[in-house]
């Protein structure tokens, strides 16, 4: 600073904060901490005093007495089902779908989807989610609402291959995909997967067909597996074969490919994932809700698969709360394998950010480094249940209920900050869900 | 009221709210819905326009917008151990305890013992709980922290057969305990009750004379019992019958008699534990995080078995938050039963009500009802993980966090609202939590 040559370098936004846990691959953890950022990107992190001796920023967030994480990524999610959070519960899966869910989701209008994705939207934002992976039905819709929200999101259309309201066919389903890529092709945030429904609704033809697909248009593709021992019999029924040897079978297990679930899946199994570069979505609030079990997370990473978190949608959790299932993930851990050391607040962590990144094919999500996108939020230490901090990678895990989340940001633009939503009006999405929740209503079986 | 005659009823206080979940016999839901209120006791709970007819206020709590339940009890926990939140995780329970807790805790100061138990309240508090049972040392300071924030709390000394630096012996506690209750005989939020450790840490004989004074003091007995297959094994090799055995062989499983965990229970058990009356508190999140497996609680439950909820230590949890044991609670049961429908929303929210004040013996709590208690916390429907409301139980128990709730009340003292905590200084505690952990840190084994 005495050198009198000495020019300060201009950023966009100079973030000051207690301790930033950078996710990175020392899993570098700074205190007294700075992140400069630019052009939506981090140019530096690290000593908040360097950075602020080094960097002339345009504008400063004050994020003293908070930490800052990474954005967490949710790999799995049906943003629109919100609109059916507790409508139904308490229930096995058939009786679920095909009394209650089902008969209203067929009757969804471009209206509901859109209040549904918006809802979502908001929770996702409030509980410190940066980026997500959705399946669902007419999915411009969801990529819009996370694009006008401010949210990154990975959008395809979900499909099976027997006729629905919303498909004729899974082959109709090629062409909408093919332009749902388009339609998002100048959208920074928001990018399309392939997402055919799972290996027990959809044939082997079209599973192979949607795969050429991706391949195709060098997109990811993603599909329900192995969520049940009852999908596993289904599969040994109809095609002799459980759901990951069938889909080895048609060479469809790749870098391509992650699978949502994996709660019954062998050794065996487990070894030709890792073998493939398979990836793995783990749900445990859903598996749970809809008794379909734990998955053996442990192994999988043990394994080398890449494994990464979702919520699920919000009728089978009944949160879009990364928080609530990473603390899931670690407690279940332990009990799956028999060992209190298993599945560990930092692997947890891990797989809401690195792993679900890796999930949805976008690099340089779920860390904060030099040359990533400044997707980051932070937690405020003024919340009782965050005192004392011994590791702040503890209490993100087990500690927090997300709802200490006090800024999200996205490609370095603040969406929340201290109750504020700067991209969403919460209280008027309040009358729109009341609205929707009559329609579900008047649509609902008897 | 065109009558001329009508004179309107005095109460302290008129709660208005869209909903109130009672929890009384019947469940009732009350929608615009009102509860009047007198010297910290429901007059009356129903349609908000009658009651508004009816009474005259001293003061009115516009709750609309939000959903009233009953305060949530927490029925087993270990305040002070908030101090070791997040030190020490991923671990098997005698590593834990032996490396980590135990070097520490046996030079807890008082002063220490008190950030604990303030930062224990101040979490309780924010988090919809009203009342809780306390095991640990020194137990007027937690006591006393709960009475000064408002809170009600059954408090019980913890003591194991052997010397600990906290009592030479059993027999010591004896004078101790005889003293707590003294003390807290004129404190209206405070009671006693008498809590050994364990049966594999203290013996036959002073479990027996613990259970006696229990007796003539009139309070409850809770112990620690059936929390892993580690502890029935300990128990077989020791004495030759399993936990609930040993204790039924002693005389000691009746109504007056609590069982917290009852993790590794068999079918012949749980009838035991009907037929004798005997309660117990199932800790979800610490059974996890300990490894100690997953209660059959549905089982209890069906037996008629009276169960309770708690959060054990928030350094075996790592929270305090009874939102997040109920939501535990309600899934894990299913995957523990292999049915979709075990421990329903309702269930779970019963056990953290009605079943958690039964299992203190205090009667009233848990219910919002003519007569009892005005102890109640509001949910704040403006968040958008609470968006559509469909079933204002399953949200409790699914969709909550726990930071929903904007209201707490004890004995119709408001102790929180809206971020105002009006019994405590949290931004105080937050510099006596960093004092605390520094304190800690000095302690630890190297």
């Amino acid at each position: 600073m005495s050198d009198p040559s000495f020019i300060p370098e201009p950023c966009d936004l100079l973030v000051r904060a207690d301790t930033v846990v950078t996710q990175d691959d020392a899993r570098s953890i700074f205190n007294g901490a700075g992140i400069a950022i630019s052009d939506g990107l981090v140019m530096e992190v690290g000593d908040y005093a360097a950075l602020d001796a080094r960097f002339e920023p345009a504008a400063r967030l004050d994020l003293s007495g908070r930490i800052v994480f990474p954005g967490l990524v949710n790999g799995h999610t049906h943003l629109p089902m919100t609109l059916f959070r507790g409508f139904a519960d308490d229930m096995p899966l058939m009786e679920w779908l095909e009394d209650h869910i089902w008969p209203v989701e067929f009757q969804l209008t471009d209206a509901m989807l859109e209040i549904g994705a918006k809802i979502g939207c908001a929770e996702l934002i409030r509980t410190g989610c940066t980026a997500f992976l959705n399946g669902y039905f007419h999915e411009e819709i969801t990529g819009k609402a996370a694009s006008s929200a401010g949210m990154r999101a990975v959008v395809g259309e979900g499909f099976f291959g027997f006729p629905s309201p919303h498909f004729p066919s899974a082959e109709a389903c090629w062409q909408v995909n093919r332009k749902l890529k388009e339609h998002f092709q100048n959208d920074l945030l928001v990018r399309t997967a392939i997402t055919p429904h799972a290996a027990f609704t959809v044939g082997p033809d079209d599973l192979t067909a949607s795969y050429a697909l991706a391949e195709e248009l060098g997109i990811p593709w993603q599909i329900h597996l192995a969520e049940s021992p009852e999908e596993t019999a289904v599969c040994l029924e109809k095609y002799g074969k459980r759901p990951v040897a069938l889909l080895h079978g048609l060479g469809l297990l790749s870098g391509r490919t992650t699978l949502h679930h994996c709660v019954d899946v062998t050794d065996e199994e487990i070894a030709i994932l890792a073998e493939t570069g398979t990836k793995v979505v783990h749900n445990p609030a859903s598996n749970l809700k809809l008794c379909s079990g734990i998955s053996p997370v442990q192994k999988l990473l043990d394994a080398g698969v890449v494994v990464g978190l979702g919520t699920d949608g919000a009728s089978s959790n009944n949160q879009l709360n990364m928080f609530r299932d990473m603390a899931l993930a670690a407690l279940l851990g332990k009990v799956r394998h028999e060992d209190a050391s298993a599945l560990s607040a930092q692997s947890a962590l891990d797989m809401a950010t690195r792993g679900s990144a890796e999930c949805l094919g976008w690099q340089g999500l779920g860390r904060i480094e030099k040359g990533c996108p400044a997707d980051m939020i932070a937690l405020d230490l003024n919340s009782p249940n965050l005192m004392p901090v011994f590791n702040p990678v503890s209490h993100a895990v087990y500690a927090s209920t997300g709802m200490e989340v006090c800024m999200t940001m996205v490609a370095g633009e603040v969406l929340y900050l201290y109750g504020d939503y700067r991209t969403m009006d919460v209280h008027e999405l309040r009358n729109e869900a009341l609205q929707a929740k009559k329609w579900v209503l008047s649509k609902a079986k008897n």
